[in-house]
């Protein structure tokens, strides 16, 4: 059973957003056992949606299409839809009701004839019900195969996958199992990791694929096995994971099912009832967003000061200016009282802390660019480590978040 | 001219990583006046490339392949393109002693055959050399198509983007120009906006399209232009733009030329000589995060105090905790000591204060999932004011980062 994600609308094929519904809809398809054989992006026109949509259906079962649906005219994907399947509109009273009630509850201006004109809808397609937005949801059957046609607004097609499409394909189709678990090994780089496992690469069983994601520091080996029967699949998974681990010991950090090291992260401080506190200089406060995109956060973190200015790590956390007029600030006993400084304010038993050079140059922070100390403050006591983590800024922000979140595990695992 | 753009690489189809590199691409390429027709990602086996490759020459001149070039075996482009072409592959010193620097300079652990491997090219590729990285950039000319092949490691490909394949691009083709603008506007939805607008939209002239970009308690309004000469196109753009403003005075709130709002803010604080801080709590350290993620922030951005903890709110940034008794951490009054005491612990003009429900649930903060508060402490006083942002934990983060941005711009803006 395989799905191709068609996104309409120039926004990403000028580079004004990232496709990130993309991301969302290629993780609830695989959970159900839905491969994604192709992901596009197309700009809203008549004649490129139908290319589309046939290239497409030559490849996939399930043809989802998101975008296109606004009130306005520069969006044509419903017209479009209904040339496709030789249809026409017409009007929906239960749609029209539900978009003259979230004018009524929610919207200040009155409701106009383009809103109205949201609720003509296709005749052939079932409606899929939006309950965040005015743009329905459409299901056509042809020849076999499934179009979705969603809202782009990524809340509204979220909620409308997993109320609506998702049951209704696990409903349609009999699904595989698809199952993926990714080693994290940390130290090594993918040319030397694979020297080491070839033997053990080479006779992985058939339904057993493996990929290498080098990525800021770090390797990560998926494993992706598809079959009849899930728990089948993860204890074969699980058996040549037990058998890799020995051959890479030294590297070998977790695994990750789905899961971020921010989620391991905040799954051990929940079990041992600790929680975290960060004080962050060169990432800007990038600890702190990764930690609190998730719901729960705030029953182990208890906050991150971002320290930007030099005498603000002093104000707010208690680095003593004698010290960084020593040492400077970007070392390692000031990545040190920082992270001290973020435990004693915040009371919290973890503390990490990052300062650095993050470029473009040298400036006054007395180091080179890429130079990066990272604090860590435990029950036990207070450790800094130093990195050169490269030349580009991004690369030395996310790369220091990625070791700052290890660090962390590690001393968490001990 | 046009351009199609292939990721290749299951991390992106099973919903592993954000298409990023597209974005780059994509905003690159249009600045030198390619367009985009397609974004594609798909799996990295030979026969899905092969296809790929044959449907994207239809729709463009210039196919620009990412990833799948690694050192091990799941990476099969490179073998791939050398079948696609009919040629083979031979050694290219340049690029190999520029493998052994890297490992030399870099690299712990030995080089080994695999790595060196990465030096034999295809004979017919005029090569692109990879500054951090050791996979090479491969460039063909084929029935006066071009094929571009990078790496997917994204600072290593947009290094070479920037230095050999946008000049190179600009030396082989006579491009046209290409100019998007976008009109910010607050406060109305999409369809009011067009029924207001939609004389001067019927009237637009030829070059000049429109898009409306829903998000978040916004909507921009996009206009491209396609022409000979850039500096044209400007004009007929903003002259458009000067008849458009009257219709939407009271919405309209300033235009971005490929820059972000947090861009806009720095310029200006940087032109008026002032400072930032913020104190985040509901947002986590996403406003902290978007201003730092660019460089020179130190110029204007002082830091930001991400209490999460209700007690850090006190210890960091001395707001009194018999008014958080009063009034409930969620509140006017709170917000207001937030961004004061931010003001006062950075010694900043300006400061932002955010806190909220995000949700999941009401839990102990008094306020329904959604509610906001946004507090702006300038030179000369402080305010706070009340949202609603629904019930979506993500969009409550993101509405209120774009919210207290909109906020703090139009006060500079005074």
């Amino acid at each position: 059973m395989k799905a191709e994600l068609v996104s309409i609308g120039d926004e990403i094929l000028i580079g004004q957003i990232v496709n990130t519904n993309a991301v969302f809809l290629a993780k609830e398809l695989n959970k159900i056992g839905v491969e994604i054989a192709q992901i596009s992006s197309i700009s809203d026109q008549k004649e490129i949606i139908i290319k589309a949509l046939d290239e497409a259906r030559n490849r996939a079962d399930i043809i989802i299409i998101t975008g296109g649906l606004g009130p306005t005219k520069d969006d044509v994907t419903k017209q479009t839809l209904c040339e496709y399947f030789d249809d026409h509109l017409i009007k929906n009273e239960i749609v029209l009701e539900h978009i003259e009630n979230i004018f009524r509850k929610y919207v200040t201006t009155p409701i106009n004839d383009m809103n109205r004109e949201q609720a003509n809808l296709p005749s052939k397609a079932l409606i899929l019900h939006n309950q965040f937005g005015t743009a329905a949801g459409m299901w056509f059957m042809d020849q076999g195969q499934v179009f979705i046609s969603l809202p782009g607004v990524p809340y509204e097609m979220e909620a409308l996958v997993k109320n609506e499409v998702l049951p209704k394909i696990q409903q349609q189709f009999i699904l595989p199992a698809l199952h993926h678990k990714t080693i994290l090994t940390y130290g090594l780089g993918e040319s030397v990791i694979a020297e080491r496992i070839a033997d053990w690469e080479n006779n992985l069983p058939e339904p057993i694929k493996l990929a290498y994601l080098p990525s800021l520091g770090r390797v990560r080996l998926r494993l992706s096995a598809k079959g009849a029967e899930l728990e089948a699949l993860k204890i074969q998974v699980n058996t040549q994971i037990e058998k890799v681990i020995p051959l890479i010991k030294d590297i070998y950090f977790g695994t990750e099912e789905d899961q971020s090291i921010e989620f391991l992260i905040a799954e051990k401080l929940n079990q041992l009832g600790k929680t975290l506190s960060c004080a962050e200089s060169c990432t800007g406060g990038a600890i702190s967003t990764r930690f609190t995109a998730h719901l729960g956060a705030s029953s182990f973190f208890k906050g991150s000061a971002v320290t930007y200015a030099l005498d603000s790590k002093t104000s707010l956390l208690g680095v003593e200016s004698s010290m960084i007029d020593q040492y400077g600030v970007v070392s390692g006993p000031v990545a040190s009282a920082m992270a001290l400084g973020a435990q004693k304010k915040y009371k919290s038993d973890f503390a990490l802390a990052t300062t650095g050079n993050a470029g473009p140059t040298k400036g006054d922070l007395g180091q080179e660019v890429g130079t990066v100390f990272i604090g860590l403050a435990t029950p036990d006591g207070v450790e800094s480590f130093q990195f050169n983590m490269g030349n580009n800024r991004t690369r030395v922000i996310h790369k220091t978040v990625n070791q700052a979140f290890e660090m962390l595990y590690r001393s968490l695992l001990m």
